[in-house]
């Protein structure tokens, strides 16, 4: 049914960001902004999208949500009809191994003692499987095999107003996480002590507005108030804003890949343009590793910046060598003996005239398993190319995430598992640079990394990871939902 | 999407069973026996359909729930190739209003300690109102708006195996209810204290079936082995078969409304066929209502086989006078001025030639609104019948049913709100009888009714409700479920 | 998609009509009437359905035609609110082999120098291939594999009037066929020189209708003005209806299979009642072979009429021995060890308590490859009858229909093989006795067949084809349409 | 169902190329090889799209053609492996109004005397319509309003062998196209006397591929052989490659808007690589207007090479000042009060940071109504750019084009209308530049345009129509396929 997510390729070889959230209070047309700002925010999750707003008059909350993307789960004018109301909250998806079930799709509803309540979530809670296991030990009937239901369930244990529960729950759930969530009076936005998954607040006339990017806050002409800060609770309803911390003050530790990769090049996140921290990490990047060649050519769609900045530094030639097809992003034709290297080239097509005869700069963000940089290579060399040399944008990624983004297993890692020379020679570049630890955080405007007190989590690189991962420590027992499998 | 669904025309003026469970262990080809059974119980349940199985090899619980016909959900060999293992449990199931979520389609599954639970159900409960509102007093989520949930949430409240926690539940629990549970170890089926809904137990080879009737073996070429009995529970598992009574002994009463018009006419319910049962109502009504007319029709196909009693017994030729289409029930058409009484005409026809100038008897099973009465009365006049009586092979229906039958309120129902002389001219026949609740127990083998002790449950005639409907007693608050309402 | 088509079975051992046709004039709702027609006449073609409406404000012609059951196709009121216009035409369409393809529902349409032209058809033209081969030759491009479009071909390559071109048209064809047609300005119908194939007219209003059968007029509440005669062009516009014979006069030859099988009992055909005339075969049946038994059952749903002018003229008790399901005809799940006999079993259930220690004698309408009649008499004798007489109301089809009925090949005709008695053997019954023709004559109101100058069209059974079939005796090329198969 | 269409926007302000065509011969994997030629040239021609392969084994043609992008209409492996044999064409095809009829959908297919002959087309006959006219009067019937139709009808009607009824036919058309033919002997590519369609010739193995752009062979790993030549006929079969010209020598006449929008930049067209011809007219375009600004804005995607170019002559900075989203180009959602200029929001973000306090040059390929310039610039203003200054790479769009691609009618030419001054009020830039008709030719490698023989056709530049337009000299009467509307 998808046709064009440019993530689903098996020859995407890159990080995924989970989810995409949304939340509006006091809007006459919530379910439409809802809609547009998660079409901003589609980069961040391309499985599923869901919308739930409520409706005062008539005292109904509406819901839908489907596999898909916004444009078409939304595109229905039938379907927007429906979603009445002047609070909505909304989420996009990824899907992530044996987890494409349509009851996973988000924002989740439940109904308790005090009227309904919707929630959604990106990030990952890390004893979610703990905490999962003690719930059914005690009763809990779990639908849906996201970690967005242990909150639903802690929150349906304990007592008292939402707040109080959220309060309560929240005390009991590790991980990085931004949640929020929509009640009949109320509307609430949370980011995770450390403030590790972004969260924004913007106003557009009397509406609040909760978004992962402020890309969504662009679509619909909202302005910017500020970002929710880590560890915040922010309550939004008939009286106005209302912020509290109920957790004990952490240093946060933002997450860099989200301006390395994962955030759109036109959002401002965390106070800084991802745009120009891409274009200075290229810069930084040209300092670091010079050289002499003719034509700098990035890795669409997101080496562009970076590019753009190695090019102005080094001065040498920008160029569109690789040409990006974006119709179609899944290996929809099985490969055959005659018909090779399909999943690059599906997507990528090498511009010939630009590279033939050339010495060539790739720029890339990052080496995942290394499958489609090495497919790349020959992809320019077969047009011509005399030499090719690869500047990565980030540190070599070498640990897994479990803080909500989709990582492969450590071993999978070709970082991980290979010195940089091992990973040129297997890549078949002429030459393969990664940005260094402290060139990125100069890039982000510091001296270096502080290895004492780090500003961002980079856990992915250093191995540092500021939370505590409790389901690896202790795991819990097989995930019973596994037990049931829908047919087709 | 459903096409041919002849109980959902706004004229089908009956009562509508809501259910029919099915359930097998020890089979090889356990889904395929599941959707022939369901198949031959589609009359009892036509909105949705579902079918778990269990699978050893992976321990692996297999689902397929839609709306639609058996016909329609399991038609699809790719769905049944994906139901693989030895056991199952499936059910049909009815609309009523409101209630067309693909999400109350069942059999329900959850997750407990002990691993998964799928359960299905026919009957309703009648204190279910007040169990939800106490589970989700103390944190329950529920899912669905079914009352089947309520049993899952009892049984996850519970501690230990499953039989035991079953044990607890159905203490819990009042109402007339035929269940059939499937665990990784067994097959449970049960019926309520009183038997007020059938189930039956079957064998073929060294399978055990549980289906609401006896059709479903006949379609697998399984053999009778008996009725579950009213309080029984019988668990099946590798060990064998294992019967216990977790109940205080009651006086059976069964639903003799079975007999008029749920069950299939090729049915054996209770030891008792239904046919030979509806053509002694026929003889008896013959002879209690005895007349001069010249041919018996019956208002097909459930007016059949008591017709072809009261012809026998009344000497008066038995001719089909009005003829039935099978393809289409809803009034897919709207009625226009030029096109008037369309919902019956979609369905009935006259047949002229039998009827002009004749004196016609109707022979039909029951009134419950009059709407299609009067229809099928004008239709037959206008075919030329110089007078027509109409023949009732039930007492009327003055009350409503709780026991998990779909009835209209008492002020809807036409024999709640008037005098039999009023219905006949209302309805516009010459002559307008209904058995009398003697005749009908003298059809079914007794005396008459022994009214201290009455053997079946006739309360939508007589008023007399054998189990109480607490819920009825002390409302439950609104249910929240009803506050999320999915878009289209 | 399709769900209930009962017909479709491979165990449903009976002819098949290919088509119903349909016209309107001069009513404000033409397409509803056209749905309710069609749906009326659902028997007589069930794999796709079809309405072409002319409207005159704005000039248009609509149409909407797919596969499925008409209140499938025309089920959606959107659809049917394009449908707009004063007149129409419509057509039911069986499957036959090869032939499913969505283009060759009907009807068909064309434009030509006039405007456009709808026409839609019941029957076969006996020299389609001949002339379609010689259309090619001279350039025509065919888009359907019916023999319709010959008929549209032909128009097109004429000159004049629709009404001269139609004369020209019919001077080329040969066979069986009831033809409708519609342009802007007239409704056309036409009935083969031997009046093979019912047509009726009717009238509602100021509007006349076309249709294949008095059901048709029936359900919207038409009256019956007359059988179109055998070869009637009528023409129906502006100024009123127009009546002429283009053809040299023949002795007409009506499908006697129609009084059979074909037609709905509750259809006057050709002024006699469909009901009355089986009615009188079963009685004319008890006469030719009388026996001592204990209950007549029909095989439903076809042999209900027979069975009951059987039982009535031979004393003999009538009873429902077999039940059909009326939910589905396919054999939707595959037979496989365990599970035999499924395609007569997911349609017809025996009534064991009716059968069992009886002698029974089943009435059926016909038998043609004897498939279902052997499981039949099996399935009876399974149920405890103790003898199993049939009794079939049509004498043996020896013969294959080439004048629109689906009939097989003849070495696939079980009593052109074999001689009754081998065919009884084979079927397993205690005796097989078939109407004579003499007797089905007699049924019909005459003295016997007349040889020299039969009534009726009765070649299946006598080998007698009243009208050659060109394409047999100079059979064209193979058709070059089944080069292009649609994939899925 | 179409999801992700970036040009059926309203608010895509841009001239419309029609078609895409491909073909191949001799391979073992046909349709494979088409499905992902035609990818490749998804963006020309976003509608449908549609296979024929013929399969030697069984003689037989087998089709695949449906709505939708290539990736949603091949996606199925279902359908994929129905599409056996070893030669194939295809199509991709675009909407125009009034045209999303699905019989309109490419390959057509035909059967003659001499079998099957499968067709696909892209351009526009200018006399297609006098052609049609003349058809039906001699009795043609016609299913498609396309003129593709009008070529196999001309073939229907020719006699002979296909060359020579191919020849024939194209002795009576005009126009610009590009055509391909598939028999099954025979594979043939033709390509109109003046050549203004594309048409290249590739070789992968021993099998022949015809494809509209050199993009097409990158895919699948083909090698260009040439391109077809203007007034070429390629027949290719078992005896290998045959070329003849059957039309009197004409000079050339190549789109030149091809290499302005309408090819992919890194497709080779008549020998000159398109991404070369943007970024050299940036560069003309920034001698020929030179000016003082900050930085380079392309309007991504198609301003990109152009920009580059720009700013590489120009000295000035290029950024990614606007960021496209490729998920969604249609106006999914309806505007409102409170959301306005939604089209160019869900398509374009302004990239703040690069353009606040900065004078922006922004580089377009044309304006065609001017609707989304006018946007794209307040939006960039909004974004605090001081000065705007639009660089159009193409000259004023004055008229339209009738070979083929789709544009609006002259009035609705925003530059057809008004002066470049106004056309700046309206829209709203600092200053606005469209590129000389002479420094396009210069960018192309001439010294200016010849005006008495113009290298390339600049018919709506210029006015200059190479090829007469018969349809609007005599228009033929209104065409009768619009008679018939099918219902949704």
């Amino acid at each position: 049914m998808l046709t064009t997510n440019p993530f689903q390729s098996e020859d995407d070889d890159h990080f995924r960001e989970e989810c995409a959230v949304f939340g509006i209070y006091g809007s006459s047309d919530a379910a439409k902004h809802g809609a547009l700002c998660l079409h901003a925010m589609q980069h961040r999750g391309q499985e599923g999208t869901g919308l739930v707003t409520y409706d005062e008059n008539g005292d109904q909350f509406h819901a839908h949500r489907d596999h898909g993307h916004v444009g078409e789960v939304f595109g229905d004018p039938n379907v927007m009809a429906q979603l009445t109301g002047n609070s909505a909250i909304g989420h996009n998806r990824y899907s992530t191994t044996g987890d494409t079930l349509k009851r996973n799709v988000q924002p989740l509803f439940a109904d308790f003692e005090f009227g309904g309540l919707a929630i959604a979530h990106n990030g990952n809670l890390t004893n979610a499987g703990l905490l999962r296991e003690e719930l059914v030990r005690n009763g809990a009937i779990f639908q849906s095999t996201t970690d967005t239901e242990v909150i639903v369930h802690l929150m349906a244990n304990n007592r008292g107003s939402v707040v109080d529960r959220l309060a309560a729950t929240l005390s009991r759930i590790e991980g990085a996480y931004s949640l929020v969530c929509l009640t009949r009076k109320k509307l609430i936005g949370v980011r995770d002590p450390m403030g590790v998954r972004p969260l924004v607040l913007g106003r557009i006339g009397d509406a609040y507005i909760f978004a992962s990017e402020t890309v969504a806050l662009d679509i619909v002409g909202a302005d910017k108030v500020r970002d929710v800060e880590p560890g915040e609770v922010i309550v939004i309803d008939e009286k106005g804003l209302r912020s509290f911390f109920p957790f004990p003050t952490l240093k946060p530790r933002f997450c860099v890949f989200e301006y390395i990769y994962f955030s759109r090049p036109d959002s401002i996140v965390e106070g800084r343009s991802v745009y120009e921290a891409r274009r200075r990490i290229g810069e930084e990047l040209a300092r670091e590793a010079p050289l002499e060649a003719d034509v700098v050519v990035p890795v669409p769609d997101s080496g562009v910046p970076s590019a753009v900045g190695y090019a102005a530094e080094s001065g040498i030639s920008f160029e569109i060598g690789i040409v990006r097809s974006h119709y179609m992003g899944r290996t929809f034709i099985e490969p055959s003996d005659e018909i090779r290297h399909l999943g690059v080239k599906l997507k990528h097509n090498a511009n010939r005239p630009v590279l033939e005869g050339k010495r060539v700069v790739l720029v890339d963000d990052s080496i995942v398993r290394g499958t489609t940089s090495k497919k790349i290579v020959e992809m320019v060399r077969s047009a011509g190319a005399t030499e090719v040399h690869m500047r990565i944008t980030s540190p070599p990624t070498t640990h897994s995430c479990f803080y909500g983004v989709d990582t492969p297993e450590r071993d999978q890692l070709m970082a991980a598992k290979y010195t940089i020379e091992e990973m040129r020679r297997h890549i078949g570049c002429d030459s393969l640079v990664f940005i260094s630890m402290d060139g990125l955080y100069r890039a982000m405007g510091f001296e270096g990394r502080d290895n004492d007190n780090p500003h961002y989590c980079d856990a992915c690189f250093s191995g540092d990871y500021p939370i505590r991962i409790a389901d690896r420590e202790t795991p819990p027992i097989a995930r019973q939902l596994s037990l049931l499998k829908d047919a087709s």
